[in-house]
């Protein structure tokens, strides 16, 4: 199962939809396949909390019917997809990877997941969640190699759409939880704007996002705007913008390397293969700056050190009331020990404390809006390496820290409210590492370009 | 019950708390004084759906205790508190005045009510509101005057305090749901700065707030500072700002009557009690601008034309998937007639449409801030005049337009996120009209200062 990005082959839907008006094939048969699929590899991946086939297999046929009739809803009508399990859906419970939530099923849908149904998407299941979001994992393993973690917290998405089980799942970030698993499971992910593609009941925090792991940019880009089309951004945000399909490829004139507080963490064949990828693009006429070439970017730089500090506080002050009414709600066991201890860290804060966090915060934004007149995209690996071994916690042991990966390259876009794309184009010892293109707010739809842009001229690396 | 603001005497707690320790009085007692006042007016008042008298008399119970130990968590320690029906409460159902959310019991307290309980109050019941904050109203009456509504959409949280049941109850303000029925019903209250109080699992709308209703400027502003000293402001805002006991009285140097779109609506004895309350200000010194007397003053006039349209078709859209929602998982019978016209006018906008009026909000705004340098306060009435007669809709008929009344005066703050404080000045052909005044954002301790000096150098007056 060692993963080249050469020979890997995604599964994609945009290409198979020309065969489903004809006939040669159908939305129902496309989802069987991706049930074949879970059937075969479920048992070791454990991507999936809940399965809803019935249902998946009514929507499939209705959608069959539709695209025969020449009337699909959208390009994505059809289209299995898995729902993070943070999110709500009517048909199937919402229980957060947390004992608090066990069998909560609310029964009704999250923004986004009303809208992929209201474009004909078929809500194939729930897929596994750490802990409400957080650091404790759930059972979901790598699929290119089960003793390493998939990353957090969107680790089912990640690995349902790296095993080929449904071309495109739902995952969210608040720290790092779409960009770092995209890259440990070699999707294409978009992690959007702050506040440009609807949350739903899902507003509790300040830097989380809803975003798309795909197997193609295509498909990335089409779930992220049909969601956008009918449920928009955030309530009082301006919402997703770019075309109805996936953005043209675009060249960038000038990127600039983010090390962040990442770069010294980075082992030396994922430094080796990004060096190689800046050549490459350099070689291709791409001017790439580096720290040291330009003092606005080295004071963006500077800004960076302490963030993955900041935004772990910032996140752990907005859910202390939240955890603290469930344990009152539910007793002591409504949440890991885990959890616990983030709560006892965001205990120690006041509220004069977490408005200093959000005023640093708004200064780290200006320094990256001080880039923007001339830096088409920051580029940078999008994870410190492939992904870890995961053995789990040991018994009479200290809790590992990091069960799931360190998201020390995944804060820099939370804390901005930057759009981020992950593209994958490295492997490192058979798995995978991907690269992120961040942008300023909105330049979502420039990022999905620049990406597509590489797929077609930068060959993948392996290191 | 002909109102009178000289002769109404109010519920309030700050000056029973010193009989408290002593053991004269206890919160136990003070309780049971609430649950006989309900007794005898809620047949007729109507402003409960839920009432938990067990867990309210053991948590009056434990606060007696604190009390006479000498270590109550907090100023309202013991305070008996309504919540409104749109707010989750871990021991009591939260219906939301919607057919789709009956028997809805999540089990989980919002982050107000988390904080209530943390300092010690007693969460009472729940209170009446419109269908999901709406337009469509429920059962509660002007406790001055059955025949004539509460106001709405805090409809139950309004009428309770002026029937003297609470001290204070929490009401929420998307449009004018906080200041109208406080205006119609002769209560202080707070429609704080948007995101100063953190508003838990209801942030689906960009201009919502929580407030207190109280009766008296102390009760309303401990109640406030409270909360966000525990539970803070919404996820990414600043939080509520002020001392930890009511404001200092502040006389303004300078005030200008805010006009609006509700000046031509101004019935004409409200019209002249306001004048008069104008007149009394400008005898004790302060500087009243009025219209025409400051360029800038125009300027933020002329952009409050069209705003009560743009702020319901800002929330109409921010609504809309989610009452899709609602009718997508429970059928046609999810929610009522009045809230599915609301509905079909949301739908016909686009998510263009929908940015084009954030980006006129946003200009409004900046007009708003432009007054900051010479305008300590606006003032205005807070409502078009005494609370209408409702007298249901008529079979047959077309649906009563606003049969809670009319939110012309409040939607000013509520589209410039501004602080509001109501102050009862005024009685018109004996029902209350309130007196609102709205500062800059964060203001909102300055607004409660010269609140309290308008009630200690003010004589209210009767029309």
């Amino acid at each position: 199962m060692s993963y080249s990005p050469k020979e890997f082959r995604a599964l994609t839907w945009h290409d198979a939809t020309p065969a489903f008006s004809s006939g040669a094939d159908s939305p129902r048969a496309y989802l069987e396949r991706c049930l074949s699929t879970i059937a075969e590899r479920e048992p070791v991946v454990r991507a999936w909390v809940t399965i809803n086939e019935t249902g998946a297999r009514e929507a499939a046929d209705a959608s069959t019917l539709r695209w025969k009739a020449g009337r699909p809803l959208s390009p994505i009508d059809g289209m299995p997809v898995g729902i993070k399990d943070l999110l709500e859906t009517r048909d199937m419970p919402t229980q957060m990877g947390c004992p608090a939530y066990q069998g909560n099923f609310p029964k009704r849908d999250n923004a986004a997941v009303w809208a992929l149904r209201e474009a004909g998407a078929v809500v194939l299941g729930k897929t596994v969640t750490t802990e409400l979001g957080g650091a404790h994992p759930g059972p979901t393993t790598n699929p290119f190699n089960p003793a390493h973690t998939p990353g957090g917290s969107s680790s089912g998405s990640a690995a349902a759409v790296a095993a080929r089980m449904v071309p495109v799942a739902i995952g969210s970030q608040v720290g790092g939880s779409i960009i770092r698993p995209a890259s440990y499971c070699g999707n294409f992910a978009l992690k959007p704007t702050q506040g440009a593609i609807n949350r739903g009941e899902r507003q509790a925090t300040s830097m989380s996002t809803h975003g798309p792991h795909a197997g193609s940019a295509e498909d990335m880009w089409q779930v992220a705007i049909e969601i956008a089309k009918r449920a928009g951004g955030d309530p009082g945000r301006l919402g997703l913008f770019g075309p109805s399909t996936l953005p043209e490829p675009r060249k960038p004139a000038t990127l600039a390397v983010m090390e962040a507080e990442g770069w010294a963490l980075l082992d030396g064949p994922s430094r080796e293969g990004f060096e190689r990828l800046v050549e490459a693009l350099r070689a291709q006429g791409v001017v790439v700056l580096r720290r040291g070439d330009h003092a606005l970017l080295d004071a963006f730089e500077d800004s960076l050190q302490g963030v993955q500090a900041m935004t772990n506080a910032i996140t752990g002050w907005e859910n202390h009331w939240n955890i603290r009414n469930l344990i009152a709600s539910m007793g002591p066991d409504a949440v890991s020990d885990r959890t616990k201890n983030v709560l006892a860290g965001a205990e120690k804060m006041t509220p004069e404390d977490y408005r200093v966090a959000i005023l640093r915060r708004e200064e780290l934004r200006l320094r990256h809006a001080a880039l923007a007149p001339f830096v088409d995209a920051l580029i940078a690996p999008a994870s410190p390496g492939p992904a870890p071994v995961w053995a789990g916690d040991v018994p009479g042991q200290p809790l590992v820290r990091r069960p799931t990966g360190d998201a020390v390259y995944n804060v820099p876009s939370s804390g901005l409210g930057a759009p981020v794309v992950t593209v994958p184009l490295m492997a490192v010892g058979g798995l995978p590492v991907g690269v992120q293109l961040m942008g300023q707010p909105h330049a979502d739809a420039a990022m999905t370009a620049i990406a597509h842009w590489m797929t077609e001229a930068i060959a993948p690396v392996e290191a």
